[in-house]
């Protein structure tokens, strides 16, 4: 599975301490991280957390990631910007029952974690334990494994729903304030990263023709 | 202030214990609640958290609330399904702190709280100490208070993120599910209260002539 | 290891939930489970928090057990209560990382966990996580490891402090109200369980002369 | 109410981040607070979180303090050395429903605290909120309130199971290893602070005859 792993400007000071726990439990599952940045305070390139949902509606929808792990601070901001994205299904994870359950019951595509609430002494025991609880078990089983069917049906209905309440994502890309977007996809590894994976060409033309603008 | 409070199935026989824990806090200081079900299991109307999202998206566009209080049993399919709905903008509440700094930072109009997972025994403890967080303060303060304007600005840029992304809300309704639109707005008593508190004349009629259909 | 599991009278419902969580972690990795009780609401021997501490007490100083499971509703007075007897050194555990840092800092005898505060649905995955950081590792090595050695240090000072402090659990059977102890070693299965693995020949005695008493 | 504030090395930077949200809450209620340091980490006089145990039963015993708060990374190391003390009943809390609950059920007369695990961004706020919550109501009334009189009756039995299992203070103030107790009253502030509260003359005059040793 490709992850795509943002990180927002007022965190960005945690990017290597998310950015290793998080390949040291997916990389031994045979998963790849693509970090999206930011990498430090000092990025010339800074992402709010708005722009990591537009980044993580752009990365799912163009199937250049298959799940995105973001946050900010509390980690509200991120999950409410992802959650406003076509076709993103965010769940908040803050401890590793939480990201068992999400996996399981929700079976999303991505998820926001708090960097700086309740992020303490010791915060990435807990960061590598929910990667953990969220990435090495086959997602969208249920739980109890009782109610799968109902929670797989309830799944498809929210689909369905968001897919009645959201425009698709190339008319997001389009109408969205174009300087928002063009600071979103300015990330320094933004080309070598999203280019190479993306797997749909009228995004990616469109998003090269707001890079070269 | 108007607050509709709005309970998923599996939850339903909790009830009145979040009812009353919300009505002991807000009603003191001036709101109103009003409480669109479910009002026990065996209520012939049923929500899923799919609905609730739908509902909570009915509510806040029609003006019919001013702010949602829901969850289901992580509250993790409440915040997606608020949040897939335009112009709501839901958070995930799990402590009190959570619940403050949603308030002041996100200023969102509705939350979502787990009622299972982590609900045991002196949880309506945890819960009145949430809403007196959230309502009991002026939001959209900013915490600290010097990143205020910051804190604002992304609010803005959120909102218009979201305007971008999901049709109007008359829209939605037109476009999802009528069956699933129809067991949303079944209620014993969403008549009543809904009608009552509408302020959007076309989305009144318009779920008038679900309800007939 | 000979782990011992006690349970007190206001969960004694969660009996066989905790019991199940606990063997479902430990046997695996090749620790024996002794369950002394409460084994139901039903128990005609009934358990509270202090007699949990009095129990730990018993089976720690007379190596019956080499770690003991307990708790209660919050699971603070049956931490007040083991902490309070001779050699023993009982963590609060709440989450993961808790029972983790537990072992690895503070490397004592026995945990005390909430059993109903905070206890909700898929309150046994959270028991399970607790457990396997508690067990699955050598404890006592520190965290971080550079800081292995000031840990032991500190570990080593406490225990003298508490010989300071605490008469020798003979004293203690002695001295504590002999109604309490008789309850206290009353559970259908504590002579089964205890005579069985007690290694200290004076507190077996004495234990003996009290329930014939 | 004198509320003694005992603050560990490892936590010394988070001295008056502390020591603020407790004055904050507990001053506008008419109790002192009485810092024992650590004041800083370049502090002289250097506590470990066995000292602060130590510290506290010579506080609590000799009524120089009618409660305190301490606390370490976890909490859990001053937790264990706190009740190892005679007559010392110390409450882990790590949220404001702890604090509450202890308040009520265990009606203790110390708190450890962790200031690093899980202590993150705005973790002030719930430190003020567990304060409010532990010294703004009558404690030791029960919760629920139906239960007071087996929790009060619980409480005794502890009192008296730890009179069986400890030494009287001025035993172990006797006994302990007495450079630990040294460094333990060593503090910048101790003399002030102590001799003028200290209601036990020969506890106060065996501390005097340690200090000038």
């Amino acid at each position: 599975m490709k992850i795509a792993l943002i990180i927002e400007n007022s965190q960005a000071a945690k990017s290597s301490v998310v950015h290793d726990a998080l390949k040291a439990v997916v990389e031994p599952l045979g998963h790849e991280v693509f970090h999206y940045g930011m990498y430090s305070p000092e990025d010339s390139a800074s992402l709010t957390y708005v722009m990591n949902g537009l980044l993580t509606g752009l990365l799912i929808n163009s199937k250049a990631a298959d799940f995105v792990v973001t946050g900010c601070g509390t980690g509200v901001g991120s999950n409410l910007a992802c959650n406003a994205m076509p076709g993103v299904f965010c769940g908040l994870v803050i401890d590793p029952t939480d990201a068992f359950l999400f996996g399981q019951i929700n079976d999303g595509n991505a998820i926001s974690m708090p960097y700086a609430k309740g992020f303490g002494w010791a915060a990435e025991l807990n960061l590598q334990d929910c990667y953990r609880k969220l990435f090495e078990y086959e997602r969208g089983l249920g739980y109890p494994k009782e109610r799968a069917a109902v929670m797989a049906q309830n799944r498809g209905i929210l689909t369905e729903l968001k897919k009645a309440s959201c425009y698709d994502m190339l008319t997001v890309l389009k109408s969205v304030d174009q300087d928002l977007l063009k600071a979103t996809v300015a990330g320094e590894r933004f080309e070598e990263l999203f280019f190479a994976n993306c797997q749909d060409a009228e995004i990616a033309d469109y998003i090269k023709s707001v890079r070269a603008s």
